[in-house]
């Protein structure tokens, strides 16, 4: 009898081999085939051994496989009997089109499954001390795109900051854009913002200041990398500037020129 | 020299051990006192061999212990050199109290650092085949505490659910209530919605149907564990109702009303 093949869609987490949850290692140990984007580390990849492994991510802001040519490899896998783990940075379904990926699989009779991951929404702003939600300051948090910024714009178009924390991913670029729409929103300039550039990695960098210091493009990180823009009264918080193994150390703060 | 005590803010993740991140396991291997909540999973406290263990969640809805008991614990057992894993159920800075645990560590000057996990706001929806975002139907997510109505309507009062999903952690007892605090505020009936029970354990039940459904107090699962509420677009996929080893049979589905 032929094995059954079929995908897993498996969060990597933010960066850090020791974020990646202990299903994730176990179904890359076991893997036939797997599928990575950037930001992948490359401890987290060499636990697949016995896999192929194939890089479907972006390259210089071009994606140098479509879509659709991600779905056909991962059918065409599954359909010969492999074992296939899509491997995705943070979780498959924050912003990772597990969801797009799932729905051609299931379309395809393909079975599927997910392995949720820790999401840079939380752990990037946790990784810097701030805890996205927080008695008597914040009780709820907004999680948003800011790859578009007229989507960005039409969504937050009715949200007060007041006791929500809103964590933008994929914003860095468009960091000074993004903090003039809720500007002319009515949000205070005074209200505490951070950045946080490749959370849990030896390279992370965080900057603190304020949304006016965003808008006037006064955010300091180098690179291009990834980066979590937390805005919000928690942002002013730097509760554990520590990783394990090093708790003492502060990582390299740039202050808001506020 | 005596050895420096410290105190790791640790997330469990769901209660799937198989969901723990490496960190969170390493670090239970060589502790020498756990705290944990409850629904923390016993084969996840079983991996902390050397550790005393010591329970510091609710009992029937009151807490066994204060909040400053449970700082004083920490900050006397790190005094004492202790290596302290203060275990929690998902992520320890959504909705954990983790923030005030670090701010009393460090008022008293023990070295604290986060290790960020899986949080239920995102996992279980996806484990009930619910991605959080999708492309042209969900662009953002907002997760918010039910535990509070008054603060549920405060904060719920300018947000309109265009292609936002909204995760409510901690409201199952309230969800009727709270569906109609959102009936109140214009959002539709037909909106789709969701309840997670108990997500990513073998005890995991899914329900189905609409807001309408929710105000209505016909959404029906059992018990009065954990839950998660889904309430948008996206809480009408189903794209994977599947889990590692077992990935065709569904989980039991009870369909709303509507």
């Amino acid at each position: 009898m032929a094995v059954m093949g079929r995908v897993w869609l498996v969060g990597a987490g933010p960066g850090d081999p020791g974020l990646l949850t202990r299903r994730a290692a176990a179904l890359l140990r076991r893997a036939d085939l797997v599928l990575y984007d950037a930001l992948v580390d490359d401890r987290v990849l060499a636990l697949a051994r016995r896999a192929r492994r194939f890089y479907v991510g972006k390259r210089a802001g071009k994606h140098s496989l479509s879509q659709d040519d991600i779905h056909t490899i991962m059918i065409r896998a599954a359909q010969r009997g492999q074992q296939v783990v899509r491997l995705k940075g943070g979780d498959p379904f924050v912003f990772g089109r597990g969801g797009e990926e799932a729905l051609a699989l299931r379309e395809a009779g393909i079975p599927v499954a997910v392995v949720p991951g820790v999401s840079s929404a939380v752990a990037a702003p946790a990784l810097a001390g701030i805890p996205v939600t927080h008695r008597g300051v914040a009780s709820a948090f907004l999680v948003i795109s800011g790859h578009e910024e007229a989507l960005f714009k039409r969504t937050m178009g009715e949200l007060t900051p007041e006791g929500v924390t809103l964590v933008v991913m994929m914003g860095l670029g468009r960091r000074a854009a993004l903090a003039r729409v809720l500007l002319a929103q009515g949000w205070r300039a005074e209200v505490p913002a951070a950045l946080v550039a490749e959370a849990s990695r030896p390279t992370q960098q965080v900057w603190r200041g304020t949304l006016g210091d965003l808008a006037a493009d006064h955010a300091l990180v180098d690179g291009d990398g990834p980066a979590t823009m937390v805005i919000g009264a928690v942002a002013g918080f730097a509760l554990t500037a520590a990783r394990e193994g090093q708790p003492d150390q502060a990582w390299r703060v740039r202050a808001g020129r506020t």
